[in-house]
Protein backbone atom coordinates (compact mmCIF):
# COMPACT_ATOMS: atom_id res chain seq x y z
CA UNK A 1 0.00 0.00 0.00
CA UNK A 2 1.63 3.41 -0.98
CA UNK A 3 0.96 6.76 0.36
CA UNK A 4 -1.29 7.69 -1.29
CA UNK A 5 -3.18 4.67 -0.64
CA UNK A 6 -2.85 5.30 2.96
CA UNK A 7 -4.18 8.95 2.41
CA UNK A 8 -6.98 8.42 0.45
CA UNK A 9 -8.30 5.24 3.12
CA UNK A 10 -7.94 7.72 5.90
CA UNK A 11 -9.65 10.85 3.79
CA UNK A 12 -12.81 8.36 3.08
CA UNK A 13 -13.01 6.92 6.50
CA UNK A 14 -11.69 9.53 8.94
CA UNK A 15 -9.30 6.47 10.43
CA UNK A 16 -6.44 7.79 12.90
CA UNK A 17 -3.21 7.97 12.99
CA UNK A 18 -0.60 6.55 15.90
CA UNK A 19 0.25 10.15 17.62
CA UNK A 20 3.60 10.68 19.28
CA UNK A 21 4.52 9.27 22.69
CA UNK A 22 1.14 6.83 22.16
CA UNK A 23 1.74 2.68 21.90
CA UNK A 24 -0.94 0.81 19.38
CA UNK A 25 -1.67 -2.38 20.03
CA UNK A 26 -3.28 -3.84 16.39
CA UNK A 27 -4.18 -7.40 15.79
CA UNK A 28 -2.46 -8.69 12.62
CA UNK A 29 -4.75 -11.19 11.93
CA UNK A 30 -4.44 -15.15 11.35
CA UNK A 31 -1.36 -14.74 8.39
CA UNK A 32 -2.82 -14.14 4.99
CA UNK A 33 -1.66 -10.37 4.87
CA UNK A 34 -5.21 -9.12 3.61
CA UNK A 35 -6.69 -10.32 6.65
CA UNK A 36 -5.43 -6.68 8.42
CA UNK A 37 -8.08 -4.09 9.56
CA UNK A 38 -7.99 -0.88 7.39
CA UNK A 39 -7.18 0.64 10.65
CA UNK A 40 -4.20 -1.48 11.60
CA UNK A 41 -2.61 -1.45 7.99
CA UNK A 42 -3.54 2.75 7.82
CA UNK A 43 -1.52 2.86 11.81
CA UNK A 44 1.28 1.11 10.57
CA UNK A 45 2.10 3.55 7.77
CA UNK A 46 2.18 6.12 10.38
CA UNK A 47 4.63 4.40 13.10
CA UNK A 48 8.31 5.13 13.83
CA UNK A 49 8.92 2.06 15.37
CA UNK A 50 7.34 -1.14 14.95
CA UNK A 51 7.39 -4.22 17.43
CA UNK A 52 6.34 -7.08 16.27
CA UNK A 53 5.78 -11.22 16.67
CA UNK A 54 6.94 -13.96 14.77
CA UNK A 55 3.86 -15.10 13.58
CA UNK A 56 3.60 -11.66 11.80
CA UNK A 57 3.61 -11.55 7.71
CA UNK A 58 6.53 -9.53 5.89
CA UNK A 59 4.18 -8.17 3.64
CA UNK A 60 2.29 -6.80 6.73
CA UNK A 61 5.57 -5.25 8.08
CA UNK A 62 6.37 -3.96 4.21
CA UNK A 63 2.76 -1.57 4.70
CA UNK A 64 5.06 0.33 7.50
CA UNK A 65 7.68 3.43 6.17
CA UNK A 66 10.55 1.95 4.80
CA UNK A 67 12.62 4.10 7.54
CA UNK A 68 10.49 2.90 10.88
CA UNK A 69 12.46 1.07 13.31
CA UNK A 70 11.57 -2.81 13.20
CA UNK A 71 11.79 -5.07 16.48
CA UNK A 72 11.69 -8.52 16.75
CA UNK A 73 9.63 -9.42 19.77
CA UNK A 74 9.22 -13.15 18.94
CA UNK A 75 11.01 -16.72 19.32
CA UNK A 76 14.30 -17.19 16.93
CA UNK A 77 15.48 -20.62 15.82
CA UNK A 78 15.53 -22.32 19.51
CA UNK A 79 15.90 -19.42 21.93
CA UNK A 80 13.46 -18.34 24.72
CA UNK A 81 11.41 -15.74 23.78
CA UNK A 82 12.17 -12.45 25.17
CA UNK A 83 10.91 -12.20 28.76
CA UNK A 84 7.39 -10.22 28.45
CA UNK A 85 8.74 -7.52 31.02
CA UNK A 86 11.57 -6.60 28.18
CA UNK A 87 8.65 -6.46 25.66
CA UNK A 88 7.00 -4.05 28.02
CA UNK A 89 10.05 -2.00 29.23
CA UNK A 90 10.53 -1.45 25.38
CA UNK A 91 7.51 -0.44 24.24
CA UNK A 92 7.45 2.29 27.57
CA UNK A 93 10.58 3.33 26.51
CA UNK A 94 10.08 4.08 22.66
CA UNK A 95 6.50 5.86 23.67
CA UNK A 96 8.99 7.96 26.56
CA UNK A 97 10.73 9.23 24.24
CA UNK A 98 8.29 10.50 22.25
CA UNK A 99 7.93 7.89 19.27
CA UNK A 100 4.68 6.62 17.40
CA UNK A 101 4.79 2.77 18.43
CA UNK A 102 2.71 -0.19 17.06
CA UNK A 103 2.90 -3.39 18.98
CA UNK A 104 1.99 -5.80 16.37
CA UNK A 105 0.49 -9.30 17.02
CA UNK A 106 -0.80 -12.38 15.03
CA UNK A 107 -4.31 -12.76 15.38
CA UNK A 108 -5.75 -9.93 17.97
CA UNK A 109 -4.20 -8.64 20.56
CA UNK A 110 -6.97 -9.86 23.08
CA UNK A 111 -7.42 -13.19 22.70
CA UNK A 112 -4.93 -15.19 24.05
CA UNK A 113 -2.13 -13.22 23.14
CA UNK A 114 -0.93 -11.31 26.58
CA UNK A 115 -2.36 -7.72 24.80
CA UNK A 116 -4.19 -6.97 28.23
CA UNK A 117 -0.93 -7.90 30.09
CA UNK A 118 1.26 -5.16 27.79
CA UNK A 119 -1.59 -2.64 28.10
CA UNK A 120 -1.67 -3.06 31.73
CA UNK A 121 2.22 -2.17 32.10
CA UNK A 122 1.38 0.69 29.95
CA UNK A 123 -1.03 2.13 32.05
CA UNK A 124 1.17 1.77 35.06
CA UNK A 125 3.78 3.66 33.16
CA UNK A 126 1.22 6.18 32.06
CA UNK A 127 2.01 5.76 28.32
CA UNK A 128 -1.34 6.34 26.66
CA UNK A 129 -2.60 3.25 24.49
CA UNK A 130 -4.95 2.06 21.92
CA UNK A 131 -6.21 -0.97 20.48
CA UNK A 132 -7.20 -2.42 16.79
CA UNK A 133 -8.21 -5.72 16.95
CA UNK A 134 -8.06 -8.36 14.89
CA UNK A 135 -9.67 -11.40 12.90
CA UNK A 136 -8.50 -14.22 15.65
CA UNK A 137 -6.86 -17.43 14.19
CA UNK A 138 -9.79 -19.53 15.70
CA UNK A 139 -12.41 -17.86 13.62
CA UNK A 140 -10.72 -16.78 10.27
CA UNK A 141 -8.35 -19.75 10.12
CA UNK A 142 -11.10 -21.81 10.34
CA UNK A 143 -13.23 -19.74 7.49
CA UNK A 144 -10.17 -20.58 5.25
CA UNK A 145 -10.45 -24.53 5.88
CA UNK A 146 -14.09 -24.20 5.45
CA UNK A 147 -15.42 -24.58 8.55
CA UNK A 148 -18.08 -22.33 10.40
CA UNK A 149 -17.50 -22.16 14.39
CA UNK A 150 -21.58 -22.04 14.79
CA UNK A 151 -24.02 -23.40 12.68
CA UNK A 152 -27.96 -23.22 13.62
CA UNK A 153 -28.08 -27.30 13.48
CA UNK A 154 -25.39 -28.35 15.56
CA UNK A 155 -24.56 -25.72 17.76
CA UNK A 156 -25.48 -22.52 20.06
CA UNK A 157 -22.09 -21.76 21.64
CA UNK A 158 -18.76 -22.43 20.89
CA UNK A 159 -15.74 -21.87 23.56
CA UNK A 160 -12.05 -20.78 23.11
CA UNK A 161 -9.82 -22.83 25.12
CA UNK A 162 -5.80 -21.98 25.13
CA UNK A 163 -4.08 -25.56 25.34
CA UNK A 164 -0.42 -24.09 26.95
CA UNK A 165 -0.73 -22.70 30.51
CA UNK A 166 1.49 -20.03 30.92
CA UNK A 167 4.21 -22.37 32.19
CA UNK A 168 3.95 -24.69 29.38
CA UNK A 169 1.28 -27.31 31.13
CA UNK A 170 -1.86 -28.11 30.43
CA UNK A 171 -4.30 -25.30 32.24
CA UNK A 172 -5.13 -26.34 35.21
CA UNK A 173 -7.81 -23.99 35.66
CA UNK A 174 -10.30 -25.55 33.74
CA UNK A 175 -13.13 -27.65 34.54
CA UNK A 176 -12.60 -30.32 31.26
CA UNK A 177 -16.20 -32.44 32.10
CA UNK A 178 -18.06 -28.70 31.94
CA UNK A 179 -16.42 -27.97 29.43
CA UNK A 180 -16.80 -31.97 27.77
CA UNK A 181 -20.57 -31.08 28.60
CA UNK A 182 -21.40 -27.53 27.99
CA UNK A 183 -19.12 -26.69 24.76
CA UNK A 184 -20.35 -28.43 21.44
CA UNK A 185 -17.53 -26.81 19.67
CA UNK A 186 -13.81 -26.44 20.77
CA UNK A 187 -11.53 -24.08 19.37
CA UNK A 188 -8.27 -24.82 20.86
CA UNK A 189 -4.83 -22.67 20.72
CA UNK A 190 -1.26 -23.75 20.95
CA UNK A 191 -2.78 -27.30 22.20
CA UNK A 192 -0.72 -29.50 19.50
CA UNK A 193 1.67 -30.70 22.72
CA UNK A 194 -0.98 -31.29 24.91
CA UNK A 195 -3.85 -32.71 22.52
CA UNK A 196 -3.37 -36.20 24.08
CA UNK A 197 -3.97 -35.06 27.45
CA UNK A 198 -7.02 -32.93 26.48
CA UNK A 199 -8.55 -35.43 24.26
CA UNK A 200 -8.42 -38.16 26.87
CA UNK A 201 -10.32 -35.37 29.09
CA UNK A 202 -12.52 -34.72 26.93
CA UNK A 203 -13.34 -38.31 26.44
CA UNK A 204 -13.77 -39.20 29.88
CA UNK A 205 -16.18 -36.12 30.30
CA UNK A 206 -17.90 -37.95 28.06
CA UNK A 207 -16.91 -36.68 24.40
CA UNK A 208 -17.63 -39.79 21.49
CA UNK A 209 -13.78 -41.04 20.71
CA UNK A 210 -15.63 -40.89 16.75
CA UNK A 211 -16.04 -37.15 17.36
CA UNK A 212 -14.68 -35.40 14.42
CA UNK A 213 -12.11 -33.12 14.59
CA UNK A 214 -9.48 -30.77 12.50
CA UNK A 215 -6.08 -29.61 12.90
CA UNK A 216 -5.67 -26.15 11.13
CA UNK A 217 -1.67 -25.77 10.79
CA UNK A 218 -0.41 -22.33 9.97
CA UNK A 219 -3.96 -21.32 8.86
CA UNK A 220 -4.71 -18.87 6.05
CA UNK A 221 -1.07 -19.00 5.02
CA UNK A 222 0.62 -20.62 1.74
CA UNK A 223 1.87 -23.37 3.85
CA UNK A 224 -1.67 -23.96 5.76
CA UNK A 225 -1.78 -27.67 6.29
CA UNK A 226 -5.56 -28.99 7.34
CA UNK A 227 -5.79 -32.50 9.11
CA UNK A 228 -9.49 -34.15 9.25
CA UNK A 229 -9.35 -36.94 11.71
CA UNK A 230 -11.44 -37.89 15.58
CA UNK A 231 -11.18 -37.13 18.82
CA UNK A 232 -9.70 -40.64 19.29
CA UNK A 233 -7.21 -40.21 16.60
CA UNK A 234 -6.30 -36.37 16.92
CA UNK A 235 -3.36 -36.97 19.18
CA UNK A 236 -1.30 -38.79 16.70
CA UNK A 237 -2.18 -36.40 14.09
CA UNK A 238 -0.59 -33.50 16.00
CA UNK A 239 2.52 -34.90 15.29
CA UNK A 240 2.27 -34.69 11.38
CA UNK A 241 1.59 -30.93 11.46
CA UNK A 242 3.70 -28.12 12.40
CA UNK A 243 2.67 -25.06 15.21
CA UNK A 244 1.08 -22.89 14.90
CA UNK A 245 -1.69 -24.77 14.71
CA UNK A 246 -5.73 -24.52 15.76
CA UNK A 247 -7.94 -27.68 16.70
CA UNK A 248 -11.02 -27.46 16.20
CA UNK A 249 -13.60 -30.36 17.63
CA UNK A 250 -17.29 -30.70 17.26
CA UNK A 251 -19.82 -31.18 14.63
CA UNK A 252 -19.18 -28.32 12.44
CA UNK A 253 -16.39 -29.82 11.41
CA UNK A 254 -18.53 -32.19 9.14
CA UNK A 255 -19.76 -29.08 7.31
CA UNK A 256 -15.98 -28.94 6.01
CA UNK A 257 -16.89 -31.29 2.96
CA UNK A 258 -19.47 -28.57 2.06
CA UNK A 259 -17.71 -25.52 2.46
CA UNK A 260 -13.89 -26.18 1.91
CA UNK A 261 -13.99 -23.40 -0.67
CA UNK A 262 -10.07 -23.19 -0.80
CA UNK A 263 -10.41 -27.04 -2.01
CA UNK A 264 -13.06 -26.56 -4.20
CA UNK A 265 -11.34 -24.03 -5.98
CA UNK A 266 -8.75 -26.52 -6.81
CA UNK A 267 -10.82 -29.21 -8.23
CA UNK A 268 -12.28 -30.91 -4.76
CA UNK A 269 -15.94 -31.78 -5.02
CA UNK A 270 -18.36 -30.72 -2.89
CA UNK A 271 -20.74 -32.43 -0.58
CA UNK A 272 -23.89 -30.07 -0.58
CA UNK A 273 -25.76 -31.43 2.61
CA UNK A 274 -23.03 -33.39 5.18
CA UNK A 275 -25.04 -33.01 7.83
CA UNK A 276 -27.87 -34.69 6.14
CA UNK A 277 -30.31 -31.50 7.49
CA UNK A 278 -31.42 -30.60 3.83
CA UNK A 279 -35.49 -31.16 4.29
CA UNK A 280 -35.19 -29.36 7.75
CA UNK A 281 -33.58 -26.25 6.50
CA UNK A 282 -36.21 -26.09 3.71
CA UNK A 283 -39.03 -26.13 6.46
CA UNK A 284 -38.04 -22.62 7.86
CA UNK B 1 -10.89 4.54 -0.72
CA UNK B 2 -10.17 5.62 -4.05
CA UNK B 3 -9.46 3.49 -7.43
CA UNK B 4 -6.36 4.52 -7.10
CA UNK B 5 -5.70 2.65 -3.48
CA UNK B 6 -7.48 -0.08 -4.08
CA UNK B 7 -4.89 -0.50 -6.98
CA UNK B 8 -2.42 0.34 -4.91
CA UNK B 9 -3.46 -2.25 -2.38
CA UNK B 10 -4.23 -5.18 -4.96
CA UNK B 11 -0.59 -4.61 -5.93
CA UNK B 12 1.81 -4.42 -2.94
CA UNK B 13 -0.16 -7.79 -1.94
CA UNK B 14 -1.45 -9.25 -4.84
CA UNK B 15 -4.96 -9.57 -2.92
CA UNK B 16 -7.59 -11.34 -5.27
CA UNK B 17 -11.02 -9.76 -6.90
CA UNK B 18 -14.37 -11.28 -7.16
CA UNK B 19 -14.94 -12.93 -10.38
CA UNK B 20 -17.90 -13.56 -12.35
CA UNK B 21 -20.29 -15.47 -11.14
CA UNK B 22 -18.98 -15.84 -7.76
CA UNK B 23 -20.33 -14.89 -4.17
CA UNK B 24 -17.90 -13.74 -1.21
CA UNK B 25 -19.06 -13.95 1.91
CA UNK B 26 -17.35 -11.05 3.28
CA UNK B 27 -17.01 -9.94 7.70
CA UNK B 28 -17.82 -6.11 7.95
CA UNK B 29 -16.30 -5.91 11.45
CA UNK B 30 -17.78 -4.50 14.57
CA UNK B 31 -19.34 -1.25 13.49
CA UNK B 32 -16.20 0.70 13.14
CA UNK B 33 -15.63 1.24 9.26
CA UNK B 34 -11.86 1.14 9.93
CA UNK B 35 -12.63 -2.71 11.23
CA UNK B 36 -13.10 -4.30 7.73
CA UNK B 37 -10.28 -6.18 6.40
CA UNK B 38 -8.24 -5.04 3.69
CA UNK B 39 -9.18 -8.08 1.42
CA UNK B 40 -12.80 -7.08 2.13
CA UNK B 41 -12.26 -4.07 1.19
CA UNK B 42 -10.56 -4.42 -2.10
CA UNK B 43 -13.23 -7.44 -2.83
CA UNK B 44 -15.97 -4.54 -2.25
CA UNK B 45 -13.98 -2.21 -5.08
CA UNK B 46 -14.65 -5.14 -7.44
CA UNK B 47 -18.01 -6.09 -6.88
CA UNK B 48 -21.21 -5.09 -9.44
CA UNK B 49 -23.87 -6.14 -6.79
CA UNK B 50 -23.59 -5.78 -3.11
CA UNK B 51 -26.36 -7.63 -0.63
CA UNK B 52 -26.02 -6.20 2.95
CA UNK B 53 -27.20 -6.80 6.65
CA UNK B 54 -28.55 -3.72 8.47
CA UNK B 55 -25.52 -3.69 10.57
CA UNK B 56 -23.34 -2.47 8.28
CA UNK B 57 -22.22 1.04 8.32
CA UNK B 58 -22.72 3.26 5.46
CA UNK B 59 -19.35 4.67 4.72
CA UNK B 60 -18.02 0.77 4.16
CA UNK B 61 -20.78 0.18 1.45
CA UNK B 62 -19.37 3.44 -0.31
CA UNK B 63 -16.03 1.60 -0.46
CA UNK B 64 -18.00 0.12 -3.56
CA UNK B 65 -17.83 1.34 -7.21
CA UNK B 66 -20.65 3.82 -7.26
CA UNK B 67 -22.70 2.08 -9.86
CA UNK B 68 -22.43 -1.14 -8.13
CA UNK B 69 -26.23 -2.31 -7.12
CA UNK B 70 -26.65 -2.07 -3.16
CA UNK B 71 -29.31 -4.48 -2.10
CA UNK B 72 -30.30 -4.56 1.43
CA UNK B 73 -31.11 -7.92 3.34
CA UNK B 74 -31.52 -6.45 6.86
CA UNK B 75 -34.61 -5.47 8.65
CA UNK B 76 -36.33 -2.49 7.99
CA UNK B 77 -38.32 -0.41 10.60
CA UNK B 78 -40.28 -3.14 11.98
CA UNK B 79 -41.24 -5.32 9.31
CA UNK B 80 -39.96 -9.15 9.70
CA UNK B 81 -36.75 -9.43 8.04
CA UNK B 82 -36.69 -11.14 4.34
CA UNK B 83 -36.90 -15.16 4.88
CA UNK B 84 -33.32 -16.48 5.03
CA UNK B 85 -34.45 -18.39 1.72
CA UNK B 86 -35.32 -15.42 0.21
CA UNK B 87 -31.44 -13.72 0.25
CA UNK B 88 -30.05 -17.40 -1.18
CA UNK B 89 -32.31 -17.09 -4.03
CA UNK B 90 -31.18 -13.61 -4.84
CA UNK B 91 -27.52 -14.44 -4.24
CA UNK B 92 -27.87 -17.30 -6.58
CA UNK B 93 -29.53 -15.36 -9.31
CA UNK B 94 -26.74 -12.61 -9.28
CA UNK B 95 -24.19 -15.35 -9.45
CA UNK B 96 -26.10 -17.24 -12.64
CA UNK B 97 -26.28 -14.11 -14.13
CA UNK B 98 -22.67 -13.84 -14.50
CA UNK B 99 -22.50 -10.87 -11.53
CA UNK B 100 -19.47 -10.94 -9.12
CA UNK B 101 -21.15 -10.63 -5.83
CA UNK B 102 -20.71 -9.76 -2.10
CA UNK B 103 -22.50 -10.64 0.42
CA UNK B 104 -21.66 -8.17 3.44
CA UNK B 105 -22.61 -9.23 7.12
CA UNK B 106 -21.67 -7.16 10.11
CA UNK B 107 -18.96 -8.79 12.34
CA UNK B 108 -18.02 -12.17 10.99
CA UNK B 109 -19.93 -14.46 8.26
CA UNK B 110 -19.45 -17.81 10.33
CA UNK B 111 -20.26 -16.61 14.06
CA UNK B 112 -23.92 -16.76 14.92
CA UNK B 113 -24.18 -14.45 10.89
CA UNK B 114 -26.22 -17.82 9.19
CA UNK B 115 -23.57 -17.54 7.04
CA UNK B 116 -22.79 -21.49 6.99
CA UNK B 117 -25.77 -21.89 5.89
CA UNK B 118 -26.03 -19.34 2.97
CA UNK B 119 -22.73 -21.10 1.87
CA UNK B 120 -24.67 -24.54 2.01
CA UNK B 121 -27.52 -22.98 -0.34
CA UNK B 122 -24.59 -22.12 -2.91
CA UNK B 123 -23.10 -24.60 -2.71
CA UNK B 124 -26.03 -26.49 -3.50
CA UNK B 125 -26.97 -24.29 -6.57
CA UNK B 126 -23.52 -24.72 -8.01
CA UNK B 127 -22.33 -21.43 -7.39
CA UNK B 128 -18.44 -21.03 -6.36
CA UNK B 129 -18.09 -18.82 -3.21
CA UNK B 130 -15.17 -17.68 -0.82
CA UNK B 131 -15.23 -16.36 2.68
CA UNK B 132 -13.99 -13.08 3.94
CA UNK B 133 -13.96 -13.31 7.66
CA UNK B 134 -14.27 -9.99 10.13
CA UNK B 135 -13.79 -9.05 13.15
CA UNK B 136 -16.69 -10.17 15.31
CA UNK B 137 -18.57 -7.99 17.73
CA UNK B 138 -17.81 -10.58 20.66
CA UNK B 139 -13.81 -9.90 20.23
CA UNK B 140 -13.69 -6.17 18.47
CA UNK B 141 -16.35 -4.57 20.70
CA UNK B 142 -15.11 -5.64 23.66
CA UNK B 143 -11.43 -4.05 22.73
CA UNK B 144 -13.34 -0.94 21.82
CA UNK B 145 -14.97 -1.00 25.84
CA UNK B 146 -11.29 -2.11 26.84
CA UNK B 147 -12.86 -5.24 27.97
CA UNK B 148 -9.59 -8.52 26.95
CA UNK B 149 -11.49 -11.67 26.34
CA UNK B 150 -8.66 -13.52 28.03
CA UNK B 151 -6.02 -12.66 30.49
CA UNK B 152 -3.59 -14.91 32.40
CA UNK B 153 -4.66 -14.22 35.90
CA UNK B 154 -8.34 -14.81 34.96
CA UNK B 155 -9.11 -17.44 32.30
CA UNK B 156 -7.71 -20.05 30.12
CA UNK B 157 -10.78 -19.86 28.07
CA UNK B 158 -13.88 -18.12 26.58
CA UNK B 159 -17.77 -18.77 25.83
CA UNK B 160 -19.56 -17.19 22.72
CA UNK B 161 -23.25 -18.10 22.90
CA UNK B 162 -26.09 -16.43 21.11
CA UNK B 163 -28.99 -15.64 23.44
CA UNK B 164 -31.64 -15.88 20.52
CA UNK B 165 -32.39 -19.07 19.05
CA UNK B 166 -33.77 -19.64 15.52
CA UNK B 167 -37.34 -19.76 16.97
CA UNK B 168 -37.09 -16.32 18.97
CA UNK B 169 -36.38 -18.19 22.51
CA UNK B 170 -33.57 -18.67 24.66
CA UNK B 171 -31.70 -21.72 23.44
CA UNK B 172 -32.96 -24.76 24.82
CA UNK B 173 -29.64 -27.47 23.41
CA UNK B 174 -27.64 -25.82 25.80
CA UNK B 175 -26.08 -27.22 29.08
CA UNK B 176 -26.50 -23.82 31.58
CA UNK B 177 -25.23 -25.50 34.01
CA UNK B 178 -22.10 -26.88 32.76
CA UNK B 179 -21.41 -23.29 30.96
CA UNK B 180 -21.95 -22.14 34.64
CA UNK B 181 -19.08 -24.23 36.13
CA UNK B 182 -16.70 -24.45 32.44
CA UNK B 183 -17.13 -20.97 31.19
CA UNK B 184 -15.02 -18.38 33.31
CA UNK B 185 -15.94 -15.96 30.74
CA UNK B 186 -18.94 -15.96 28.50
CA UNK B 187 -19.77 -13.59 25.37
CA UNK B 188 -23.37 -13.73 24.68
CA UNK B 189 -24.67 -12.27 21.02
CA UNK B 190 -28.44 -11.04 20.93
CA UNK B 191 -29.16 -11.48 24.63
CA UNK B 192 -30.61 -8.42 26.10
CA UNK B 193 -34.14 -9.37 25.59
CA UNK B 194 -33.26 -12.85 27.48
CA UNK B 195 -30.87 -11.45 29.64
CA UNK B 196 -33.11 -12.62 32.63
CA UNK B 197 -33.78 -15.70 31.52
CA UNK B 198 -30.08 -16.47 30.72
CA UNK B 199 -28.60 -14.45 33.88
CA UNK B 200 -30.84 -16.58 36.51
CA UNK B 201 -29.79 -20.12 34.91
CA UNK B 202 -26.09 -19.04 35.06
CA UNK B 203 -27.12 -18.05 38.92
CA UNK B 204 -28.84 -21.46 39.96
CA UNK B 205 -25.69 -23.00 37.89
CA UNK B 206 -23.27 -21.87 40.54
CA UNK B 207 -22.35 -17.96 39.25
CA UNK B 208 -22.53 -15.62 42.01
CA UNK B 209 -24.91 -12.92 41.61
CA UNK B 210 -22.25 -10.20 42.14
CA UNK B 211 -20.27 -11.26 38.90
CA UNK B 212 -19.30 -8.08 36.48
CA UNK B 213 -21.22 -8.01 33.75
CA UNK B 214 -20.71 -5.18 31.00
CA UNK B 215 -23.29 -4.74 28.38
CA UNK B 216 -21.72 -3.17 25.12
CA UNK B 217 -24.47 -1.64 23.07
CA UNK B 218 -23.19 -0.72 19.39
CA UNK B 219 -19.63 -1.35 19.82
CA UNK B 220 -17.39 0.11 18.17
CA UNK B 221 -19.40 2.74 16.65
CA UNK B 222 -20.14 6.49 17.30
CA UNK B 223 -23.90 5.36 19.11
CA UNK B 224 -21.81 2.78 21.44
CA UNK B 225 -23.07 2.67 24.97
CA UNK B 226 -21.71 0.85 27.82
CA UNK B 227 -23.07 -0.48 31.29
CA UNK B 228 -20.91 -1.91 33.99
CA UNK B 229 -23.02 -4.06 36.06
CA UNK B 230 -23.57 -7.30 38.08
CA UNK B 231 -25.45 -10.41 36.98
CA UNK B 232 -27.86 -10.00 39.16
CA UNK B 233 -28.50 -6.78 38.34
CA UNK B 234 -27.71 -7.06 34.22
CA UNK B 235 -31.34 -7.74 33.51
CA UNK B 236 -32.77 -4.32 34.76
CA UNK B 237 -29.49 -2.58 33.41
CA UNK B 238 -30.49 -4.53 29.80
CA UNK B 239 -33.70 -2.25 29.70
CA UNK B 240 -31.73 0.82 29.04
CA UNK B 241 -29.63 -0.16 26.20
CA UNK B 242 -30.42 -0.60 22.64
CA UNK B 243 -29.82 -3.52 20.39
CA UNK B 244 -27.28 -5.25 19.05
CA UNK B 245 -25.44 -5.47 22.38
CA UNK B 246 -22.92 -8.22 23.49
CA UNK B 247 -23.01 -9.19 26.90
CA UNK B 248 -19.70 -10.20 28.50
CA UNK B 249 -20.07 -12.36 32.16
CA UNK B 250 -16.80 -12.52 34.13
CA UNK B 251 -13.60 -11.42 36.10
CA UNK B 252 -12.12 -9.77 32.67
CA UNK B 253 -14.80 -7.22 33.22
CA UNK B 254 -12.68 -5.29 35.82
CA UNK B 255 -9.92 -5.07 33.65
CA UNK B 256 -11.97 -2.15 32.05
CA UNK B 257 -10.85 -0.18 34.93
CA UNK B 258 -7.18 -0.32 33.98
CA UNK B 259 -7.69 -0.84 30.06
CA UNK B 260 -10.90 1.57 28.89
CA UNK B 261 -8.51 3.76 26.97
CA UNK B 262 -11.56 4.87 24.93
CA UNK B 263 -12.51 6.50 28.42
CA UNK B 264 -8.75 7.95 29.14
CA UNK B 265 -9.05 9.57 26.23
CA UNK B 266 -11.75 11.17 26.99
CA UNK B 267 -10.31 11.86 30.68
CA UNK B 268 -11.06 9.19 32.81
CA UNK B 269 -8.12 8.33 35.52
CA UNK B 270 -6.99 4.51 34.92
CA UNK B 271 -6.82 2.27 37.72
CA UNK B 272 -3.81 0.43 37.12
CA UNK B 273 -4.14 -2.84 38.99
CA UNK B 274 -7.46 -3.67 38.81
CA UNK B 275 -7.18 -7.66 39.80
CA UNK B 276 -4.35 -6.56 42.94
CA UNK B 277 -2.29 -8.98 40.89
CA UNK B 278 0.52 -6.94 40.21
CA UNK B 279 3.22 -8.59 42.48
CA UNK B 280 2.35 -11.33 40.81
CA UNK B 281 3.09 -10.38 37.29
CA UNK B 282 6.64 -9.06 38.56
CA UNK B 283 7.50 -12.63 39.48
CA UNK B 284 7.39 -14.52 36.19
Amino acid sequence: MGEGAAKSIAADLALPSVEPGWVWLIGAGPGDPGLITLLGAHALKSADVVVYDALVDPRILALAQPDAERVYAGKRGGKPSPIQRDISVKLIEFAGAGRRVVRLKGGDPFVFARGGEEALTLVEAGVPFRVVPGVTSGIGGLAYAGIPLTHRDTNASVTFVTGHAAGGDVPDGLDWTALARGAPVLVLYMALRHLGEIARRLIEGGRPPSEPVALVSQATTDRQVIVETTLAEAPAAAASVDPPAIVVVGEVVRLRQALDWQGAAAGRSLVPDPLGSRSRDEAV
